[in-house]
């Protein structure tokens, strides 16, 4: 059986908003109000569960994201939308079976609230939720919690890792079979099964115990998406699901083989992790009609919102350099305000690679958010996607649609269907937790009293 | 129809767990692992609704309750349960109408944080959102959010205070009509509808805007319970769902009257507050009926848990004192270590009053957690409750059902009917926000451009 479940995709899919293009709010078919509608999450939540996707993927920011007033007039992505957390409780009851992952950052919380707030959404959820651990390198961010700078990378990371680790002593706070509750004799819990954590780091200090019962899952599963070399350690340590952004099929090998090794440092096989890397994936019924299902996207982007959202990229302002949309993408040289570095030396290394102008560029990141698009025929798609998972270079994907609800309905009527013909993706839920659609073992406590936890 | 609606009771319900009796999980039809049961809130829920009350109301604590191991092994309430604002989210979406009221301390959390989840909140429902205020004076939270000791008693109502101007601050982040979201000519947002808080006080600095567009509500509904000097100034100020738990239709009456006259000083009316008292309300066919079913709750009560309880909530080590279950119950002095004042002050009096025995106070305590107890046939609990609002004592209740589900049922089932009847409480929603149903107006922003707000 894990012979075959290694040769399967896992597919998740990311919603954000009105959809991942950055103009996508202002296609016809998109749902413009998406950023508060609880009925469109709902609608794409049913729709992404009956097609078996393994999970839903929420990303999060703690201010709205600092623009130019000509870009923030005209962009919809992370301005005032949804807090995740609690929109996932409420999409655990419009749901059964699909994993519901959201992201909180270690930088501007508690660990104690954020290990109670995803614990409690494993139980509302029964075993369907995931954390996205994130650090914030933003100065918006920031200055919304007492901070005149976020804080340097590294530091970030140090917190990050030790948040991580209370988070998964506090979710070991009661063993599985801490609650009795045995009426007949009146016996509630046996106090001996909960365990205060009384960690005592550089970062934190928490006694514990977690008030919130041990998880069905055990822990909810962890994502992690850095792409430094202190993400990428991070992740090599704490992380089940990874999320890449590489362009191409041998980058996306190169990052995958990387945090796969690193993993053997901290004891871990390489299968208790799924690396997967965004995906646009534009497809219609021929090649032709998917790539003018995507022009007209490209044709609705403003040049004052291209020109911002590469700046953001880049912590570079390029309208202040001169730059206009038909120029050369100039090569700039990395900073300490960049808050992606991954993101960063990809654009360079494709600006490099490929000649662009600054208007192409934008095109290319601004309408997948600086992830791999596909776009072309169902089959094409399909192709392409079985071709980068059949050279080792990912587990599978997580969809990034450019416009919602429209191409989400494309992708999982048509594309996955596909997928499951050519048997990479299971056919339907084999299981009933986000661990079991991911592959994922259900981790023993530290002071399981038995190997089998 | 000002006039109509200021004849009739608002009815709220707090759930707990398996009940406010602390004895409730053992009862045999009490669903003793409701703590973490989704589905048994599901049906709460709804039962509720059905009702026509006016919302639920969540306690919390950022702590497992601190108990001596005896009684720790005894008890169901406050050690592991669901996070009250992941859980909302989720009873958004089995519910319609019925308002959803959750606690959040402003002790150890970040005023940016809160203002986004219970924003998140009264998008997702809709606007049914409430936030009851509190702050933390428990020792066992601040252990986990690296503090040795909790913050003194002013301390915490003072970043209590600015905490929440913050909050309302952030709520007023973005105008009402922020987002024209204008596909055609590409407009989604006014940036000159958007406003930067620029908050810098004594405990926090906070830049904003929020992250999320302003509430259905203007702001999710305050609540606030604290009954000191510093929590009546609060709620004054800030409260428009009051939460009281005095003992006596006087004592009420009294605390009704002192809050109300405070509002004044801060330009409010008493329309703009609803004061309610907690009540287990204990329902049969007959008087005896009612009384035997409470005696057998109380019958329930472990001497260790009763005990315990009574040690907690005095902040005082009763066993330790040399008192035994039948002895007089001692007068004692307020000290620094209580946490609730207004309950120690409560109890003294009860015990000066009444002479009751150690067991006697804790049966009167630890059955409905300190609040009011009205045991008898339908009519009797309807006359005294009856009784209580002709007085002017109170605009309504918080019911505190004492075990899980019966209770809520026996409640919903032939008292809310009777006192429709009586024309003391609506016999539907009449609205679909929980100001509507509180009669409460929407707040205008602090940036209207005029007095429509």
């Amino acid at each position: 059986m894990a012979d075959a479940r290694a040769k399967r995709m896992h597919l998740g899919v990311f919603f954000n908003h009105t959809g991942h293009h950055i103009a996508s709010w202002r296609h016809p078919q998109a749902d413009a109000d998406a950023n508060i509608d609880i009925d469109h999450y709902v609608r794409l939540a049913r729709t992404a569960e009956a097609a078996g996707l393994d999970f839903l993927f929420f990303a999060d920011s703690a201010a709205t994201a600092e623009r130019t007033p000509e870009s923030l007039k005209r962009s919809a992505q992370y301005t005032a939308y949804f807090e995740p957390t609690t929109l996932l409780g409420a999409l655990a009851m419009v749901t059964n079976r699909i994993g519901l992952v959201a992201t909180a950052t270690t930088s501007y919380n508690e660990p104690y609230n954020v290990a109670r707030r995803f614990a409690s959404l494993d139980h509302i959820s029964k075993g369907r939720a995931g954390w996205n651990v994130v650090t914030s390198g933003n100065p918006a961010e920031a200055q919304n919690f007492g901070r005149e700078e976020h804080y340097e990378h590294d530091a970030r990371y140090d917190r990050a890792r030790e948040f991580v680790s209370v988070v998964h002593g506090l979710w070991d706070s009661w063993d599985d079979d801490a609650f009795p509750r045995d009426k007949a004799s009146g016996v509630y819990l046996e106090p001996g099964r909960m365990h205060h954590l009384d960690h005592h780091g550089e970062h934190f200090k928490v006694r514990g115990p977690l008030n919130v019962p041990r998880c069905p899952q055990g822990y909810p599963v962890i994502f992690q998406a850095g792409t430094s070399e202190s993400g990428r350690e991070l992740a090599a340590e704490t992380a089940e699901g990874v999320f890449t952004s590489n362009l191409t099929p041998q980058s996306q090998k190169d990052h995958y083989g990387d945090v796969k090794a690193r993993m053997a440092r901290y004891g871990r096989t390489p299968d208790q992790m799924k690396i997967l890397p965004g995906l646009t994936a534009v497809v219609a019924a021929t090649r032709d009609e998917a790539r003018a299902k995507w022009d007209h996207l490209q044709s609705l982007i403003h040049p004052k919102v291209g020109m911002d959202y590469l700046s953001m990229l880049l912590a570079t302002n390029l309208t202040a350099l001169g730059l206009k949309p038909d120029d050369p993408f100039p090569q700039l040289e990395l900073h300490a305000k960049v808050q992606s570095q991954g993101m960063f030396r990809n654009i360079m290394e494709t600006a490099a690679r490929e000649k662009l102008t600054v208007r192409q560029m934008w095109e290319r990141l601004a309408g997948s958010r600086g992830k791999a698009t596909m776009i072309g025929s169902v089959k094409d798609v399909a192709d392409e996607m079985e071709h980068w998972f059949s050279l080792g270079a990912c587990d599978g994907f997580i969809l990034q649609p450019s416009y919602l609800p429209g191409e989400l309905d494309d992708v999982c009527h048509s594309l996955v269907p596909e997928l499951q013909r050519r048997g990479l993706v299971r056919t339907g839920y084999e299981g009933t937790t986000l661990r079991d659609h991911m592959g994922l073992r259900r981790p023993a406590s530290r002071y399981a009293r038995n190997s089998d936890g």
